[in-house]
């Protein structure tokens, strides 16, 4: 038992300082870290989405709904606040502040949009046997209004928090859609394991993806001489897109109210009302 | 700094009254809640898993397996009659209770049927070393296991909580089973992420299938005039489907002993004993 | 509610009876559990990560280096320990310490290797605006540490352990890597749901795969004869394979500087340099 504890305690000290040494030389270290942590980005998803649909996911029941709202408001409040401060994107609190008011004022409006895809979902998937459902246990429209929150932010431009909120739903959901990606409301995204949606797609209303759809680059344009050039599709409105479909290119345009058979690739524009099936076993 | 904090009250009330007013009008608050909280069904899956396997994932060892099993038994009875009484399925406590009883009664049938799973997948894994590491360590059991729990609710006419069951297995996993399919005995799923298996699917026994498989639905259906129609395709005994290969409609049936090769798009029945190879690069 | 009560009591007796008649019959039943639990190895993985990117993830600052990383050295070998010696691979205390010992050497080359991904993730992602977002918001990055940590262990001999480290990457990412299989630096893994590294696999350096990809077996071959067989494909240095192509088997080799187009199926090898597209809508 002490030989062991003597074998610790030196082992430990000479690897520390070979540890030590690798900091200096590879970095990845951080004394003084610029970002909220991610299990607070979480809370503050989870306290966002009790606000945007009380008395669904919280098991306190509502009693009186103005105090818990501003309950629910204080929290994000705070939450975003220090977020914001920490990440140094708002030189003083007023600023923070002023952006944690934007996005105050935003829900109203984000509610009303998350409306549209609750009930494309609905409309959409002929298993769900009520609306609430949808809100409940749909990944699909978590991944929308996690994207839909960090999308909001990123306009603000908030750093950091918009990209982590989206990596959170993926880890979830299986959904990959970057902040900077625009879509449009009436979004019906089902199964959703796979789905990958780029930082310049541009998506239109009224838009079905399933399961694994890439709407990707076509190349990697390399770093610096074109990293904010369109490398991402746009989809315009009523586009339905099925299973495990890949669409590339930022010239790539689906037109308007074109179904996309599953299993493809895709990496030229199709006109309004096409029909794209697969050539399957039939 | 009170400067801010005026700002805050300010600003928290005004965004409160327009919040509230858009519960008004979209609908999305519940004040008293219809169903059990994801967080409860997923204590009741936990405490199912350690009645099912003893001793595989409860970090205290079974001292008297007679004492464990009725605690465990007691902290199941407990979670799912709350989660029955809340979705008000149950009339009475006594409603609750009869399917509590019955699905007690189920766990020794349960347990010889996730038994052919497990030594399907052993047998149909090189890379596990023994039969426990199935148990422990293999995302399709996983997603199995929940979904023959789902299903059982879900055919004793429990609403809510099979779908939000075999969403926690999709959201672990990234494989999406239905409550309402049916699966039969000696099923493997290799790797899972992204499988999907739809509603009205009927799978035989013996069946293995890879990473990504979709058997889904050809066409959505609109919804109230054929929502009970059957739309997933049949899957006949002792058939192998390999990696993302998409098999759809109600009317599909793959015969029994076929092998179909991966990255396939099928819309049409085959054959029993069929063999469809992907046209590869080889 | 006194005859809810009997009625509880009454069936849940017999219930008990019939389930631990069913682990007699079945087995599944583990009195005596021979490795860690999960939750155990994930403290692990959470140690080793804060061990190897201090600050990052740990809310806590970092106020002196070395007694934070001793604080860490501690944990890790506390946990590391006591996983071995629980999984009786180590016949001895300090058989288990050596293990350790190897681990804690081997942290300044991880290091090393894991900046190349890191370094080949931001050169290769557009989208990431700083090479810390890779660090804590990718999910390839994530994969790639978690299997370069259990393919370590796994070297060593270690049983178990690894293989439910890397389900755990899986569970969070969707990315499926067997700790056996072989991988070299600046391995870059973009978006992830759905790939797939088998047991066998070797894979070379400056390697970019994106979702969905499987690198996997041909046939699965029976247990016994030959389990121990190369049985998972050879990529070479500088090769890049595009989404959800799969690639399968023993002998089938990608020759250097490969280019892959995605969504396609290959079961034989390619030589050098080959430039593979998907014939797609273009």
């Amino acid at each position: 038992m002490n030989q062991s504890f003597d074998t610790f305690d030196t082992a430990d000290t000479a690897a520390c300082e070979a540890i030590i040494s690798s900091y200096n030389t590879y970095g990845g270290i951080m004394d003084d870290c610029p970002w909220p942590s991610k299990s607070m980005i979480e809370s503050l998803l989870m306290a966002i989405r009790n606000l945007l649909f009380p008395g669904y996911f919280d098991p306190n029941p509502i009693r009186d709904i103005r105090t818990t709202t501003l309950e629910t408001l204080a929290t994000i409040r705070s939450l975003l606040h220090t977020g914001l401060t920490d990440t140094r994107l708002a030189k003083t609190s007023g600023q923070a502040h002023a952006v944690v008011d934007q996005f105050f004022q935003y829900i109203p409006t984000l509610r009303s949009i998350l409306k549209t895809d609750q009930m494309a979902t609905f409309d959409g998937c002929p298993a769900a046997n009520h609306p609430d459902e949808v809100i409940v246990a749909y990944p699909g429209f978590w991944a929308i209004l996690v994207y839909r929150v960090a999308h909001f932010l990123y306009q603000q431009g908030v750093p950091f928090i918009p990209r982590v909120m989206t990596e959170i739903a993926h880890s979830d959901t299986g959904i990959d859609i970057h902040p900077q990606a625009t879509i449009g409301g009436h979004c019906f995204i089902d199964h959703g394991t796979g789905i990958v949606i780029g930082q310049t797609a541009r998506i239109g209303q009224h838009v079905s993806l399933y399961q694994g759809v890439t709407i990707g680059a076509l190349r990697i344009p390399r770093r610096g001489n074109n990293a904010n050039e369109k490398r991402h599709p746009t989809i315009e409105d009523s586009v339905t897109i099925y299973a495990r479909t890949t669409i590339l290119g930022g010239d790539t345009v689906i037109g308007a109210q074109s179904i996309i058979g599953g299993n493809l690739w895709i990496t030229a524009s199709v006109p309004a009302k096409s029909r794209l099936v697969n050539k399957a076993i039939q």
